[in-house]
């Protein structure tokens, strides 16, 4: 056998035990009753912006955590530690992706009945973490106006994985020219139905549609009505 | 022996047969007087745009040609064959990275003595590009100004590879809140003394002292002075 053939038997091993690691994680978030929303987007598409604002808002009715994952800081961990919910970075060294044995080891310690909603931001990629199930609920593909429309055409694969599109960075869209229709096209047509969100964290611009629809995952639980009030 | 460690092995071979067939495109290209520039970037950073304007540039004094990588589409082959210049696209399908093998291969009918300058853009992908060697003699990581400052940070060992790092769509540096200091600061810590270049590849600031830089990796040459003239 040569080295290609057995990489792609090994690689095809390793997806299977992720596959069911990760099917087993979602089988407990179920259970804890936590949704499950990862992010995945090109290094700079603005996941951690998204995310400052997301927890900032959410905490207020809900119990939010955060797991991050970068090759080499802690810089993104401590952004979002400013938001006041528990966030642990997961560092990956040279790995180019998450995997569902990374979020279970992150998630050690944690009492997932403590949690209503848990955010995991993956690694800066478009290509590598389409193929690693972390068991999460919702996977949102982040693709901002400075990248480019034709970005879901070109990394085709993310898009299917994702369950929705969200259009980051709008309020740069008219200094960047870059053309809605043509991506919601693009979009369209790498998966066709595609739930699509456009924001801008930074301007707040479409920000409580994103809201509404988080809040829509999550169900009704007796305890907010018991603890919590705002 | 377990997966993982399997994996590693298997890679570790992969990454070896890789690093010998570089050596040996890099010979062949010194041989051939052909002078390669890879450019490495997230998924939108700029390299099409800024090979467009590179090509129209440096075709009118020297032969010029490129290869593109993409997962799926050949929108960049098309793009940047308006130049008239020698493209030739490389899918790769879902693999995250151009390897010396494909490089190789979108050779196999070009004759190197014909060209003075090579271009190879790899997948929009700041990490796993890092780990292949295609036998360049220059590699340029771009970062635009809209990803953020501490990029390099996050995505160190990309910069740690390559020998230029150059900043892209500094029109947009002020719309995107871009602190050029801090970004010159983070590429000094990650490789101290790394040269940088700072572009627009759209209003064209910074261009010609790109095309200089390049003009001077690239020696005179006597058909030059008998074929050409401008």
């Amino acid at each position: 056998m040569n080295t290609t053939t057995r990489l792609v038997e090994v690689r095809r091993n390793v997806m299977k035990q992720n596959d069911q690691l990760a099917q087993a994680l979602r089988e407990r978030f179920r259970e804890a009753g936590v949704c499950v929303v990862s992010l995945v987007s090109s290094p700079g598409a603005g996941k951690t912006a998204l995310l400052e604002k997301t927890l900032a808002r959410m905490r207020t009715r809900w119990r939010v955590g955060a797991l991050v994952g970068d090759l080499a800081t802690e810089n993104d961990a401590a952004r979002l530690a400013r938001a006041e919910v528990p966030v642990r970075q997961i560092t990956t060294g040279t790995v180019c992706h998450l995997d569902a044995a990374m979020v279970e080891r992150a998630l050690v310690d944690w009492n997932l009945f403590d949690l209503d909603l848990l955010f995991i931001e993956n690694v800066g990629n478009l290509v590598c973490p389409a193929s690693y199930d972390l068991g999460e609920e919702m996977r949102l593909a982040l693709l901002s106006v400075t990248e480019g429309e034709d970005k879901p055409l070109k990394y085709p694969t993310i898009f299917n994985t994702a369950d929705v599109a969200v259009i980051t960075k709008v309020d740069l869209a008219e200094a960047a020219e870059f053309d809605l229709s043509a991506a919601h096209d693009s979009i369209q047509r790498v998966r066709p139905g595609m739930l699509v969100v456009e924001v801008s964290a930074k301007t707040g611009a479409g920000m409580e549609g994103w809201f509404d629809l988080l809040a829509s995952r999550l169900r009704p639980r007796s305890h907010q009505l018991a603890h919590q009030g705002d």
